[in-house]
């Protein structure tokens, strides 16, 4: 992918993410955000978004702000102040869904998981059947904190033979794997630009079930994050409610059209998986233990358990590869010490080998030579 | 300023605004948000902006999104749940902070005078003998409704004496109208990086007193705009709570470097100065009735009454503008018919002459030679 700046690192992170020279190159103007040309952009993205989620009577809503707060939104504009939502959680965006709801004063119950272990369809059914108070469900698509694929099917089968409604925070995963919110029968799903999209971060947005978000009138706990009266007002004006981040939205709306050059959430997703495949396998290789098996493990981002051996320090490894151009990011598990390598964004096996022998080079440096982890209860390094 | 884009018409609006090619082509670049370089960068805009509002204990906090939505995060953040807040109204900006506190469920009162009636800051003074429960008063430095320029000073002073904390979103001013808090004495401004600062739109900010914020732990109603938490992490870490707008922080570093190269409020509030005289005289000129007397008149944005002439249709106008390079403004005014003008953004005298040489050609062509606006009741056009 040879049109990216070459003196910018590669981002092997969760995002912000390595973005093509063209993307960031459709930033280069301004827009009046009440002007026709604005007006038909933000129409054009629209229209995509929910051509991604499968079309039908979908529509999507674009929210300023950071992943973060499209889940607010959603989960606010959604449920109602007289509902109750049970979150599964297997990581930390399942554990602030449930710090949200608490701050916002929403009724919700977590079914925890732990960070490596997905949600068991059949546990989602039991709460439900015990607690009939339960008004919807919301999951994490894969978990950004270990990179583990969650069981939406599943969930979503049981909340809906249960009369549920389900919110699926597909943040990291939109556009990689395939959502298909007919077949799904969920609610909404909230994402955000700068993901698998491969815009640059300053919008999240939802696609939504039109006849569902035209029940949420009045619940929202924020005008700001109200997102029934950004859906609202975007459909009789065309315009966002509130001044819109105008470049980040030129950046997206040329994101997509590489998104649908390449085929969309096949092409994309395959490029991804491609790209994890020989993440995954180079780590091993290296001696590295990745936290998932290859089953849970989504294309997206890679848990990688911190080597035992005590030359090995994250900080000096994290500095060198940085110096050769590959950024990764830091672990975020309770429950063992790890770092984390992305898979995403306009990177291809070219950038994921070049990274690789990067961490080679490093770690022959440091001195490491056995990779293994520290040994966990119940299982050897 | 011939750096900006020849292709792109001059913005002359309230924001987005034309910005500098530079700050723009400052957007060419990917950072990953919690390296070590984004985290430099994110020091030196804060530091920038707390120098702007008068430095000494003072922190800047920035915030994902619109302007609204760092005004709601302010009053969600420093107005207590038990507290009350008293809202000066003479415009869309305090009718929606009313409204934010409503959804919120904040108390609040509002202090209302007419679209082109500043607060007196005797009725402020009234208003909190009158009522011991509020806690808070809110005011728009410049209230973009209009363009006009409410008294913020006479309204410090009765708050301070009063005993009572003061909020002040400058959005449309911070920059070029001179703040400096310690004088003011005031707990918070709000603002954004795409008015005065020149740069692109997607952050909100507040710059504080250290003190005052330090008290509002836990006061806030959502996750995504407590500003307390904001603050704790950023000082703790370096980093954003959530994914920054990385892009757009890159343009305002850069825009802040060019706002510090002009000679800072000074600067640029003479600049616009300039500009403002430009076209509030050549408005005259033409014909126009500007809605306010030069003393109420910020250098931000000129509200202009709509002439009466039936052959003026504002739409004809504005596309006719937009052809020649210069994009206005709708109106926005409860009272009466009007349009707006800025002389914001990057732009000069060149630009404020050449927009209405443009407003010249195109009353020719719509065959208007009055642009006398209808007579209103009490006054005559």
């Amino acid at each position: 992918m040879a049109e990216a700046a070459p003196r910018d690192p590669w981002l092997l992170t969760p995002g912000p993410l390595t973005t093509a020279e063209s993307t960031k190159r459709a930033m280069l103007h301004d827009w009046g955000s009440r002007d026709s040309a604005f007006i038909a952009m933000t129409a054009r993205v629209r229209r995509r978004l929910v051509e991604i989620a499968g079309g039908g009577d979908l529509v999507a809503v674009p929210l300023q702000g950071s992943g973060t707060f499209v889940v607010e939104a959603a989960l606010g504009t959604f449920v109602p102040r007289t509902g109750k939502v049970l979150i599964l959680v297997n990581g930390a965006y399942g554990t602030r869904m449930a710090r949200i709801c608490q701050v916002m004063g929403r009724a919700h119950a977590t079914l925890e998981t732990p960070e490596d272990v997905p949600p068991a369809p059949a546990a989602v059914d039991s709460a439900l059947a015990a607690d009939p108070a339960i008004t919807h469900v919301a999951v994490v698509h894969c978990e950004t904190t270990s990179g583990i694929l969650n069981p939406v099917c599943g969930v979503a089968e049981v909340v809906a033979a249960r009369g549920r409604r389900l919110l699926l925070d597909a943040m990291s995963a939109f556009g990689a794997l395939p959502v298909d919110m007919g077949t799904l029968g969920c609610d909404a799903v909230m994402a955000s630009s700068n993901k698998c999209l491969e815009g640059v971060p300053g919008i999240g947005f939802i696609v939504a079930r039109g006849a569902a978000l035209a029940e949420c009138e009045g619940n929202a706990h924020s005008v700001s994050l109200d997102l029934h009266d950004q859906w609202r007002y975007v459909e009789r004006t065309g315009q966002w409610r509130f001044t819109a981040p105008t470049h980040v939205l030129a950046a997206l709306d040329h994101a997509l059209e590489l998104f649908v050059a390449e085929g969309g959430v096949a092409g994309r997703g395959a490029r991804y998986a491609r790209n994890c495949r020989v993440l995954v396998d180079g780590l091993r290789a290296l001696g590295f233990e990745t936290l998932l098996p290859d089953h849970l493990q989504a294309p997206i981002i890679v848990t990688v358990r911190t080597p035992a051996d005590p030359r090995f320090r994250f900080e000096t490894f994290y500095e060198a590869l940085s110096r050769r151009g590959y950024v990764i990011y830091p672990g975020k598990l309770t429950v063992a010490d790890s770092f984390r390598v992305g898979c995403i964004g306009r990177l291809g096996e070219a950038e994921m080998r070049g990274a690789l022998g990067a961490m080679r080079v490093t770690l022959e440096e440091m001195g490491v030579t056995d990779c293994g982890p520290v040994a966990v209860a119940g299982r050897t390094a």
